[in-house]
C-alpha cells in the first residue's frame, strides 16, 4: 500500500470527526431549555412546517433523482465512465439532503432555545444560536468529505489507480457525486428562495398592509410559513449551495490533479504517492479545514455587553490563520518540490500561494460585500439620502449601488485567477477554489447562525416575551445581517471559482485544449450563456410573484372564513394603538378566543407546493441547456456557454444580492432613526416608506434570484462535466 | 483605372445625393408656417437651448478631439499605420458633429411647424415631423458615406491599393474615422442621456410634485430644458449612436474584406476590381441603402383619420424589400461567384444571405422590442396588473420584463452570428452588420420623428392651443413611442453586430488568430469586461441623480427669487382646478405678469454643464480600459475584455431599455384608462401612482444608462482596433 492509498483510507475519518462534532453540538442544543409552553407550541409549528417542506421537497426530489440516475446509468456505459456514475449521483444527492435535514432539524430546535437563553443573557443566547449554526456547517463538510472519501476508496479498489487513465476514470465516476449535490442545491436554493419570499411577501402584504397587524403576529396565518422560510432559504438553501461548491471545487481539482500523473519528477506513479499527490491534495486540505473550523468554533464566545460580531470574527480569522499555516506544511509534504507541466514550472510553494490567494479572496469579497450593504456604510447612506425624494430615487440609488458593487469583487476574482495561475497554472485556479472553501465549516456556521437568531426574535415576539429579550435577540440578529451579507458574497465568490474549476475539468475531460472566442459558435454560446442568468432571474422573480399571490389569497380566505380570526382583527383595529391591558374585558375575550385559530399549516402547504411547482421551469433550463448546446453545438460551443453563464451569472448575482442587502439596511437605518441634513427621520416617516418599497423590491433580489444564480452556474458546469466524455 | 478605383470615385456621389436630399427637406421644413407669436417664442427658446447645448458640448469636444488627435498623430507613426490616422479621426468627429448639428437644427424647426400643421390636419403634421426626422436620417448616412468615401480616395492615391498590405494600411488609417465618430457618440449619447434625464427629473420633481403645475407648463423654468433634452437625447444622441454603428460596421467589414486580396480565383489584384471587391462592398451597399431609404421616405404619407404607424411601416418595409433585391444583384456583380478562404468556401450568394440575415435580424429585434414594451402587449399588461399591489410589485414586474426580454433578441443575435458565418465566414458576420445598418437612413428618420412629435405636443401645451391640436400631436407621439422602442432595439442590435465586426477586425489587425477562454488572462479579461457595463450604468445613473439635483436647486431658487413667479404660483394654487377664464381679474393679472419671467436659459445652462461634467468619468473608463488592458495584458486579454463588454453590454442594454420602455407604457395605459379584473383605473388612482414610480426608475434606464452601453461597447472595440497594430 503506497502513501496515496493510505491517505485515501484516512480521509473519511475526518468526515466522521466532523459528524461526531455535529452530533455532540446537536445533543447539547437539544438539552437546552425550551421556555414557556407558548414558546414550545410556536417552535413546534415552525419545526413542523420546516419538516413538511423538506418532506414535500424530498418527495419530488427522489423522483427526480431516480429518473436522472436511470439516465446516467444507461448512458454512463461508455469508455472513460461507468454506470456507477449513477451511484455517485445518488450518494451526492443523499449526502446533501442529509446535511440539509440535520441543519434544519437543529436550527429549528436552536431558535426557541436561543430565545429562552436570551431571557437570561446575550452570551448564552449567542452560544445556543451559534451551536445551531455550527451543526449545519460541520454537517456539510463532514458529509462532503465522508461521502467523497468512501466513494474514492470503493472505486479505487474496483478500478485501480495505477495510471492516469485509471485515475481519470475513477474521478469521472466521482463527478456524479457533484452532480447529485448540485441537484439538491437547485431544489433547496431555488425552491427555498421562492418559498421564503412567497411567505414573506404574503405575510407582509395581507398581514401588515391590509389587516394592519405587526410582523410576526400570531394572528397572521402566514407568520409560521414566514419563519419556516428563513430556515428553508438561509439554512437549508445556503447549506446546499456551499455543499455544492465544496464538493464541486474538490472534484474539479481532482480532475486537474490527475493530469500530473506520469509527468516528470515527483509524479511518477512509482513514487510513494502512486502519483496521487495532486489528486488527493484537495481532499487533504478539506480534511484539515474540518479541524481548523472546529478549533475556530471554540473561540466564538461573548460576555454580556460584549460584541457578538467580534466573537464571530475571532473564530473565523483564527480558523483562517491556522489554515494558512497548515497549508504551507501540507503542500510541502504532499507535493514534489517542483515539476513542469504544460510548459509551466510548478512548485509546492506555488500551490501553497494559490490556496492562500483563494482563502484571502474569499475573505476580501466578503468584506467588500459588507462595505456595500452594511448599516451605516457610505453606499447604504447614499440610498438613505436618496429616499428623501421618494421611492423612485431610492430604487435608482439601490440599483446603482448594486451595479457599482460588482466592480471590486470582479477585480478580486480576476486577480485571483491571474495570481493562482501565475503560481500554479490551471491547477492553481482550481486549488484556489478549494482554499477558499476549506473553512466552509466555520463560514457556514456563522452564516446559519443568522436565521436562527432571526427566528429567535420572531418567537420572542409571538410569545409575548419581555422587551429586553427581543432587544437581545435583535442584537444577535443585527450581527446576523452582516454575516449574512458576507456569507452571500463568499457564496458567490466560491461559486465563481468552483465553476471555473469545473470548467477547467470539463475541458480536460472533453479533451479540448482551447475555446476560441473568435469562433462564431463560441461567441454565440457566450451570448446565449450570458443571457441565461437574466432569464433565470426573471423566472425566479416572477415565480415569487405568483407564489406570493397564492399565499395572499389563502390569508385573505382565512381572515374571511374563520369567524374568531375575523372578530379578533376587528377588535384589534378598534383598539388601535392602545395596550392590550387597557382593552375592555369583552374585547380581550374575543381576542383570546382567536388564539391558535389561524391554520398555519395551510399556509406552509401553499408555500411548499408553490415553491416546488415554480422551480421546475428554471431548473429544467439549467439542466437542459448545457446538454442541448453540448450535443448540438459541440464542446467548444458548450465552453462558450459556460463562460457566458459564469461571467454574467457572477455579475448578476453580486448586483442583485448587494442591491437587495443595501435596500434592506437602508430601511433598517430609518427604523433605528437616522439624521439627514440635520433632521432626524424615523420609522413611519415618508422616506422610511420609500425604503420599504426598496426593501420589498430587494427581497426577491437578495433571497431568490441572486443566490439562485450561484446554483445555475455551478449546475451547468457540472452537467457539462458529466456529459463531457460523451460529446 | 480598374473597376475598383472607378467605384471608389463614385461612392462619395451617393453621400452628396443624401445631403442634397437633406437640404431639400430642410428647406421645405423651414418654409412651413410657424404659427402664433407665442409658439414662435417657445420654439425659439427650445432651439436656442439646443444650440447652447451643442455649442458647449462641441467646445469641450474640440479640446478632446485635438488632444486625442495629437496623441494619435504622435503614436501613429508605426509600421502598418500613419500619423494620418489623426486626420481621419478629426474628420470622423467633424462629420458626426455636423450630422448632429444639422439634425438638431431641423428638428427644432420641425417641432413648432408640426404643432402648427396639427392645427389643420394629422396628415400634414406627420409630413412635417417626418421631414424633420428624415433630415437627421439622411444627414447621418450622407456624411458617413461622403466622409469615408473622400478619405478612401485621398489615402488610396497616397499609398496605393496594389496589394493586401497597401490596402490594409489605408484601412487602418481609415479606422481613425470610426474612432472620431465614436468619440462624438460618447459625448452625444452619454452626455445627452444625462442632460435629458436631469432636465426631465428636475422639471417633474419640483414643477409637478412640489409646485403642482402641469407638465410642459411655461411657468416651470426647467420646461424648456426638458424639451431641449428630448432633442439632445433622442435626436442628436440617437443620430450619433447610429452614425457610429454605420461607420464602424463599414470599416470593420473593409478590414475583413482586405483579407481576401490575393486569395484564389477572383481576388487576384490583377482582376477588374484590383482585388477590392469585398473591401468596397460595404460602401456600395451603404450607397445603395441611401437610395432605398430615399425611396422609402416618399411612401410615408397618411390621410386624416389614417394610422401614422402604418405609414411609417410602409416606408420601412418597402425600403427593406428593395434593399434585399438590390443586394442580390450587387453581391452577384461585385463578388466572384465562389472562392475559398481560411478553408471555407464562400460564394457571392452566401454573402447575399449574410446581408439578408443582418437586415432581417435588425427588423426582428425591433419587433420583439415592441412586443415587450408596447402599450397593451402582454408583458406591459403584466406590469399594469402588478401595479395594483403598489410600487414595489410594479418595479419587480418591470425588472422581470426587462430581464426576460433579453432572451429572444440574444437568440436572434446568436442565430445571426451562426447563420452569417455559415454562409460567408467572419466576413459574413461583419457584412451582416452592414446589412442591418444599410437602411439607417429611413430607420433613423422614423426614430427622430418621435422626439419632433413629442416636442410638438409640448409646444401645443405651452402655447395654450385648442385641445384637438394636442390630440393630434398625441396621436403622433404615441406612434413615436413605439418607433422609439423599435429604434432602441435596432440600435442595440446594430451596436452588437458592429462591435463583433470591429472585434473581428481587431483580431485581424492585431495578428491574433485565437482568443482562448481557457487562458486565465482571457478569462480575467472576460470578467473585467463583463463588469464594465454594470459600472458604466451605475456611473451614468448616479450622474443623472447629481445633475437632477442641480436642476432642482435652480428651479427652487427661481421659484423663491423671482417675485412674479412666486406670486403666479400662489395664484395658481389658490384657484386650483378652476379654469383660467373663471379667475378674478386681479388673479389673471398676477398670472399674466409672470409670463416669460422664468429664466429658462439658466436651466439649460445647468443641464448642459452638469451633463458634460458627469460624462467625463464614464467616458475615460471606456477609452482608458482597453488601452490599459491592451498594453498591460496583451491582445488576447484585450480580446477577452471586448468579448465580455460586448456580451454583458448587449444584455444590460436590452434589459434596461426594455424595462424602462415597459414601465413607461404601463403608466401610459393608466393615463388612457385601463380595466383590470373588471374594474376601471385612471390617472390619479393608486395603481397609477405606482406606475409613476416605475416610470421614474425607468427613465434613466431607457434614456441614459441603457443606450450609453451601445457606445461603450463600440467605443471600446474601436479603441482596440486603433491600437491593435501597436500592442
Amino acid at each position: 500500500m503506497n502513501l496515496g492509498q493510505t491517505i485515501t483510507m484516512v480521509i473519511p475519518i475526518f468526515g466522521v470527526i466532523a459528524l461526531l462534532f455535529t452530533f455532540w453540538r446537536s445533543a447539547w442544543v437539544s438539552k437546552q431549555e425550551v421556555g414557556t409552553p407558548k414558546m414550545e407550541i410556536i417552535a413546534k409549528n415552525i419545526s413542523d412546517g420546516a419538516m413538511a417542506f423538506l418532506k414535500a421537497e424530498y418527495k419530488i426530489l427522489s423522483i427526480f433523482v431516480v429518473a436522472v440516475a436511470i439516465i446516467l446509468g444507461l448512458t454512463g456505459n461508455n469508455a472513460g465512465s461507468s454506470p456507477l456514475v449513477a451511484v455517485s449521483f445518488i450518494l451526492g444527492a443523499i449526502c446533501s439532503a442529509m446535511a440539509g435535514y440535520i441543519g434544519m432539524k437543529v436550527a429549528t430546535k436552536a431558535n426557541v432555545r436561543t430565545t429562552h437563553a436570551a431571557r437570561t443573557s446575550l452570551g448564552r443566547a449567542l452560544e445556543v444560536a451559534f451551536a445551531g449554526g455550527s451543526v449545519m456547517g460541520m454537517g456539510v463538510v463532514g458529509l462532503g468529505v465522508l461521502g467523497l472519501g468512501i466513494l474514492l476508496i470503493v472505486y479505487s479498489n474496483m478500478f485501480g489507480m495505477e495510471d492516469q487513465n485509471a485515475v481519470r476514470r475513477v474521478i469521472t465516476i466521482l463527478t456524479g457525486f457533484s452532480f447529485g449535490a448540485s441537484s439538491i442545491a437547485l431544489f433547496a436554493r431555488v425552491g427555498g428562495g421562492i418559498y421564503t419570499k412567497a411567505a414573506d411577501v404574503g405575510a407582509d402584504l395581507v398581514g401588515k398592509v391590509e389587516a394592519g397587524i405587526p410582523e410576526d403576529h400570531p394572528l397572521n396565518p402566514a407568520t409560521i410559513a414566514d419563519n419556516v422560510g428563513d430556515n428553508v432559504g438561509d439554512v437549508a438553501g445556503m447549506g446546499a449551495d456551499l455543499f455544492e461548491s465544496y464538493v464541486g471545487s474538490i472534484i474539479g481539482t481532482m480532475v486537474l490533479g490527475a493530469a500530473f500523473i506520469g509527468v516528470s519528477s515527483g509524479f511518477e506513479s512509482s513514487n510513494d504517492w502512486g502519483g496521487l499527490n495532486a489528486v488527493l491534495l484537495p481532499l487533504i486540505l478539506a480534511s484539515v479545514g474540518i479541524i481548523t473550523s472546529i478549533i475556530g468554533t471554540f473561540f466564538v464566545k461573548v460576555k454580556d455587553g460584549g460584541d457578538p460580531q467580534k466573537a464571530l470574527n475571532r473564530g473565523e480569522y483564527l480558523a483562517f490563520l491556522i489554515m494558512v499555516i497548515c497549508t504551507y506544511f501540507i503542500t510541502k509534504m504532499v507535493l514534489p518540490a517542483e515539476w513542469t507541466f504544460a510548459g509551466q514550472a510548478v512548485s509546492s510553494f506555488g500551490v501553497f500561494m494559490a490556496v492562500v490567494i483563494g482563502l484571502a479572496s474569499g475573505l476580501a469579497i466578503g468584506l467588500i460585500t459588507e462595505h456595500y450593504t452594511g448599516t451605516g456604510t457610505g453606499p447604504v447612506k447614499s440610498i438613505v439620502k436618496q429616499s428623501l425624494t421618494g421611492a423612485a430615487t431610492n430604487i435608482i440609488a439601490g440599483l446603482g449601488v448594486g451595479m457599482i458593487s460588482t466592480a471590486i469583487p470582479t477585480i478580486i476574482l480576476a486577480a485571483a485567477i491571474l495570481g493562482a495561475h501565475y503560481f500554479a497554472g490551471l491547477y492553481g485556479i482550481a486549488i484556489a477554489a478549494v482554499g477558499m472553501l476549506s473553512n466552509t465549516g466555520i463560514q457556514l456556521a456563522i452564516d446559519a447562525y443568522g436565521p436562527v437568531s432571526d427566528n429567535a426574535g420572531g418567537i420572542a415576539e409571538m410569545a409575548d416575551l419581555p422587551k429586553e429579550v427581543r432587544q437581545r435577540t435583535d442584537k444577535l440578529d443585527a450581527v446576523g445581517n452582516t454575516t449574512a451579507a458576507i456569507g452571500k458574497g463568499f457564496a458567490i465568490g466560491s461559486a465563481a471559482l468552483t465553476a471555473l474549476a469545473l470548467f477547467a475539468a470539463f475541458m480536460t475531460t472533453a479533451g479540448i485544449t482551447s475555446i476560441d472566442i473568435a469562433q462564431p459558435k463560441v461567441m454565440a454560446g457566450l451570448l446565449l450563456g450570458g443571457m441565461l442568468p437574466f432569464l433565470f432571474s426573471a423566472l425566479s422573480m416572477n415565480a415569487v410573484g405568483r407564489a406570493a399571490m397564492d399565499m395572499i389569497n389563502e390569508v385573505r380566505r382565512q381572515f374571511k372564513d374563520i369567524p374568531e380570526l375575523k372578530a379578533a382583527l376587528a377588535v384589534m383595529r378598534k383598539n388601535g394603538e392602545t395596550e392590550y391591558a387597557d382593552w375592555s374585558k369583552a374585547d380581550q375575550d374575543i381576542f383570546d378566543a382567536a388564539d391558535g385559530k389561524p391554520e398555519y399549516s395551510k399556509c406552509v402547504e401553499i408555500s411548499t407546493k408553490a415553491s416546488i411547482r415554480e422551480m421546475i421551469l428554471p431548473g429544467l433550463i439549467a439542466i437542459i441547456s448545457p446538454v442541448f448546446i453540448g450535443f448540438a453545438g459541440g464542446p467548444e460551443m458548450l465552453g462558450g456557454l459556460l463562460a457566458g453563464v459564469t461571467v454574467c451569472g457572477v455579475l448578476m448575482a453580486i448586483f442583485q444580492s448587494n442591491a437587495g442587502g443595501a435596500w434592506d439596511n437602508a430601511k433598517k437605518m430609518f427604523e433605528e432613526g437616522v439624521e439627514i441634513e440635520g433632521k432626524m427621520y424615523y420609522k413611519g416617516s415618508d422616506p422610511h416608506k420609500a425604503t420599504v418599497v426598496g426593501d420589498t423590491v430587494g427581497d426577491p433580489f437578495k433571497d431568490t434570484s441572486g443566490p439562485s444564480l450561484n446554483i445555475l452556474l455551478k449546475l451547468m458546469s457540472v452537467v457539462a462535466l458529466v456529459i463531457a466524455a460523451m460529446i
